[in-house]
Formats: structure tokens, sequence, C-alpha cells
């Protein structure tokens, strides 16, 4: 385990349609590697549906814990996106128009031709005290609530929005991660992974079997903030390998 | 919202790997849909690190306010693969070795020439009064402990697990979906559709723009536990549409 001290972050997918399997998530894994650039740890997700008390329940929990937290999805203008006054709530605030977002936006959609609509407008509506998280894909902001990231669920916008998040947030040191994969099975390589692990409490390593349980074919994953002790944890998986007869099939 | 009682579920995906980004998340979609078939309703999914204090927090919680929930992730024979232990620590059960899991295991591990060392007989382990779940991929089970059914984390395993798992569970009301999809934005939408909604509390609306905010592709998707009362909800959207002067690009 690495033990210094991390800058955590936990993200909310809200959302039935990703509870029904109606559509699948494509937010988590660029979540994941935007933390993960920013030397931010990413430590829980959790999927939710569009129903108030879950989403003030999860936002509150993980607001208090976390450095940071991420809302994915319910911020359009149908009836099912309820998650800007889920925020507000969560945060004993008042649901108000951010009017300068409100004036861009009506600008926008009346030099588009479309009508300014109070569906529509309702895109504009932030907790009492949030700042818009303008981006470059769309004249509809995401929002910064204290800690608290509301970005879009459709997963073109919520890049732009978390692209946009992103430099905002205070940095940890960056985590460097190293891999290889071999043709043994992960049976095999236990023990040895084990010896390593016990003697470099500094990295974490991961072990995932790439396709099923007795396959030959295992990646073993290497993360840390001291890239010399990544390298020289890499080096000696490279050598168990080895001394078991078997191969490198990748490095990275 | 649906008001009838609901049998529920929820998922906890264990593993750092899905966290940091190194791997994507290949099972929810899975669990949603089997769910969602033994009209069962997935209400939560947390994804959370290898982790004993995560692991044993998230399954405790979960557990008391849900029907059933699966985990996944952190069953292999390596270091990283804590879960059978921490699921048995938040039961207060021992760990044990199944006997007659371990029996199975040591046979076929003979068979294959592998040697059946103490890292891969871990995989034998329990908590104290759990029963295996036997499955056709793989002679290593997964196990239920009362509610909370322990899977693999390697999707072709985890299916296996979660197909083994499924006639084992009550089953609720199937629950029936129905779709259109139509070149309509969203904020055209909003005012009917939320009149829609309010007309038929029996039915989940839900509305997804397909790519970003202001493309003219938007998904509706009914449910509920009611076939005739979606089919004749999809047929309000579908006359919804036409008002709007928007055409169905596609019907399920």
């Amino acid at each position: 385990m690495v033990a210094e001290e991390q800058i955590t972050a936990a993200a909310v997918l809200i959302g039935n349609e990703l509870l029904s399997g109606s559509v699948k998530d494509k937010n988590l894994h660029y979540i994941a590697t935007s933390l993960l650039n920013a030397g931010i740890t990413l430590r829980e997700v959790r999927v939710i549906p569009d129903d108030c008390e879950a989403i003030v329940d999860a936002v509150n929990t993980l607001r208090a814990s976390m450095d940071y937290v991420f809302t994915t999805g319910g911020i359009g203008p149908t009836h099912d996106d309820i998650t800007a006054e889920c925020i507000a709530k969560a945060f004993g605030r008042d649901l108000i128009q951010h009017a300068e977002t409100a004036e861009t936006m009506r600008a926008y959609f009346t030099s588009k031709g479309v009508e300014a609509n109070d569906e529509r407008m309702r895109m504009a509506n932030m907790p009492d005290g949030a700042e818009p998280v303008r981006n470059e894909h769309s004249v509809v902001p995401g929002f910064r609530m204290e800690n608290v990231y509301v970005l879009a669920g459709v997963p073109s916008v919520m890049r732009s929005m978390m692209d946009a998040a992103i430099p905002l947030l205070r940095r940890g040191r960056p985590i460097y991660t190293s891999s290889v994969r071999c043709d043994l099975q992960e049976g095999s390589l236990a023990r040895g992974l084990a010896d390593i692990q016990n003697a470099h409490p500094g990295v974490d390593i991961g072990s995932y079997p790439l396709s099923k349980a007795f396959n030959y074919d295992v990646s073993l994953v290497v993360r840390g903030t001291d890239e010399a002790l990544v390298a020289q944890v890499i080096d000696a998986i490279v050598v168990l390998i080895g001394q078991l007869n078997g191969s490198v099939l990748e490095r990275h």
C-alpha cells in the first residue's frame, strides 16, 4: 500500500439507464484516467438511479470523506434530469437560475433558431453559490458546488466538462504505472509476487488474468509515486517470470 | 416512479484496476441485464479498491438494505485477492477451507499437471457457512454468504457464476422495456414528455440524448411491470413526436 498522503476523489454516476442495462457506462474509464494523470486517487465510484434521496445520500457521504466528488448525468432539460435540484438539497441551498449562464444560453438558442423554452432554460439552474464549469463542447455548463463537480452524462459532453474541471483541481504527485504481461498462470506467480509486494510497500502490485482463470496470460501492473521504484519492481517481476520459465509477452 | 414492491439488488465491483483506469469494467452491463431479466431491480453499484475496510463497509451497508448483493473481483490466488477474507470479516465469520471444493480443485489441478500450491488452494477458502456457487466455466466456484453472492472479476468467469446464481434468486415481476428513437432535441420533447410521465406514474420514462446535447437524436425508454401500459405510453410518445413534426427513427 502506498502510505503517503493522497488527494482523493469519488465519482457518482447518476442514471436509471446505467442500472437497467439500457445504456453502457462510457464515463468511468475517462474519469479514472483523467484523475490518475492529475495525481488524484479515485477511491470509489457509485452508480445510482435518478432518485433524489439516493443522490443526496451518495453526494453527502462522499463529499465529507473525499477531496473531490464528480457526478455525471441528469443535468439535461427533461423530467428525469433532477441532479441540480438534488445537489442543492444536499447542500441545503436554494436552486437558482445562474444569470450569466442564462443570458449566454438564451443568446445561443436565439442564434440557432431554437426556442429558449422553460425546459431548456432549466439547464441554467444551479444551487445558490455554485460556479459554472464552462467547456468547449456546449453552451450549457456543468457546475462546481464546493468540492462537488456536476457534469453531464453524455460521454462527449462529460469529457469536455471533465477536461475543464481538471485545471481547477489541486494536483497530487503523479502516479507512475508500469506493466508486464506474461504467459504464466496467476497460481504459479502468486507466491513470488507476494514476496516482491511485501519487500516493496511503496508500490501497489496488481495481478490481472486477461481471459479466464486457468489461462496462461496474466498482466502485472505496478503503480506508485516513485518512478524509479516502480521500474525496479517491474524488473524484479521480470526476473521472477524468468525463474518460473515464463516469457514476457509485452512490457509498458 | 414504479410504486409496487420490488426485489432489489446492489453490485460491488472490487478492484484497484477499475479505479485507476488500467482495466475497463465489462461486468456491470451483464449484471444489470441479468437482473432485469429476472425481474430484480438493480438499485446501486459501487466500485471500490482492493481494501478490506472499503469492502466490509460497502457489503455491510448494502446487504442490510437490499435483497441481494453481488460482488465481483478479488477471488483469485494472488496477494491482491482479499475478497473472501473481507466477506468473512463483514459477516463476523471465520475464513475456512470448503472441504468439498478443495477436494474437487485438488483433483482437477492434479489431472492437469498443475501444482495444487497454497496460493491456488486459497481459492477454496470461504467464510464459515458459505455455499459454493458452482459454474460451467471453472472448477473454482464463487460463493453465497446469506444474501451476498461473491463472483469472479474476469468477465467470462463472472458471467458463468452470475448465470449459476440467477436460478437461486427470488424473482420479481418481469420488467418490460420499450423504446423509441427520434430526430428531435430533448429540449423540444421535454414538456410533452413530462406531461406523459405525470399522467402515467406506473412507468418510468427515461430520455437519453445519443450523442451530444444539441444533436437531434434522442432515445426514449419506457419501463414498467405492466406490459400493456408500457406499450400504451410508447404510443403516446410516438403521437407526441408527430405533433412536434419529428420522425421515429427506430422502435423496439
